[in-house]
């Protein structure tokens, strides 16, 4: 934790102004629903991508049938399928799970990269960024690395919960590659029912080839921008199978397994 | 939990159509802030119950530094102080914790209440209204009753978390009285850090005299009106406090003794 004082300094420049009817569409997180739903084996949502993309233009999340990774960057959605290939998503493809927020970064907390940074010392630096532990935020690396890993869950014929979806995923080794990072923090007090705590991010190349959920990278020099999130909202399904869900099961460990 | 079958016949009357830009105003539970917040002693917020009011007219909740209990029903609130009075509350006052909707009930899940009825079987009835253990719901009983037993917490001078404060709280015995309880379910599976798990409800009565959150109670006749909400929204704190607090602790033992 970060320690009060220099808390109170940092966090002068994240203050925002809420509006009288609503949180600012600038500092909103929008999860589209819970994410034990994802955990549980729900993997069919209603929602369309074109929906989403209403609510943000930055963002990571899955199509239906837990079927690849999906990255958001500049209003424009890409998944990365488990067959390997990266395409552009049809508005009208739809979601069990997404994330997303208006992409406005504060210009105060771009952060260049001094060298070669591991995943680990990436993170770190980072969350060193964060005025406080306690907010959201959506973080943007634009970045060249010397290798990447990534992974893409592969679309399912049948529901079936995260953790085992998650053993047949398909691992990709990138080598050298330029691209984007993308993704979230959430703190740690809102548990593991609506949203991934702590980073979750997901890559997508400049020439938008290669991507998907990060495993792990080493960058050689790059940009990071981070954007403080106040609010957050989400949806509860309506599907039946949401409805009818046994959600009583603590869904830490299976995230941990599934996302880390 | 309801059985598959059985909660995808109660939930059709549940099916809500999303708006395109937002959820509807009608299904949305607001959450002022995080109430771990309010677990860890951190009692003062920056917003308003005028600013409230425009979220919902239908909730509960506190003033700053945790001064007796809020109930806001057909748009007004009152406060049911530590002291024992009951008055309107100025919507320039501030608080650290609301949590309001705008209430429209669901007109086919109006129950009358069969007889003398205890606490816990209250609680059992409405329950078994729920077409899923997994929705959000705003609860409004408006009855008559044999006892009810209150509380209210205490105006703090300095901030302390809530568990300690409980300890003082006011317990106040109301014997034969009419009025509402109003409040809300949370399901289990969003934790303990945005809101309280399972049931939180507030009681008034209709001279607007007695108040304050609901320990126990036996109602003789009543009807209880339910209306489930697929979505919500919480804002978190800009207070320097916040930023700077440790939330990492697991509220869950706290709230338990300190709401039920």
């Amino acid at each position: 934790m970060l320690q009060a004082a220099a808390a109170k300094a940092a966090a002068a420049a994240f203050l925002w102004t809420p509006g009288a009817d609503s949180p600012s569409q600038h500092t909103l997180l929008h999860v589209t629903s819970p994410i034990i739903g994802l955990v549980e084996g729900l993997l069919t949502g209603e929602t369309t991508v074109g929906d989403v993309l209403q609510r943000g233009d930055f963002g990571i999340g899955t199509l239906n049938h837990l079927d690849g990774e999906v990255m958001v960057l500049d209003g424009v959605a890409y998944q990365k399928g488990g067959e390997g290939k990266c395409r552009l998503v049809d508005p009208s493809e739809q979601t069990p799970f997404m994330t997303v927020t208006r992409w406005c970064p504060d210009v105060a907390d771009t952060v260049q990269l001094s060298g070669r940074t591991e995943h680990s010392e990436l993170l770190a630096e980072i969350e060193g960024h964060f005025p406080s532990q306690n907010l959201f935020y959506a973080i943007r690396v634009t970045g060249r690395f010397e290798g990447m890993r990534t992974r893409s869950v592969i679309k399912q014929a049948v529901d079936r919960p995260l953790a085992a979806v998650a053993k047949d995923q398909r691992v990709f080794e990138l080598g050298a590659c330029s691209g984007t990072l993308m993704g979230f923090w959430t703190p740690g007090y809102l548990g593991s029912g609506l949203n991934v705590p702590g980073f979750h991010l997901h890559f997508l190349s400049d020439d938008k080839t290669q991507g998907g959920h990060l495993l792990d990278c080493v960058a050689l020099e790059g940009k990071v921008q981070i954007q403080a999130l106040h609010s957050a909202d989400t949806d509860l399904p309506q599907t039946q199978d949401f409805l009818a869900a046994d959600l009583t099961r603590d869904p830490a460990d299976d995230l941990n397994s599934a996302e880390k």
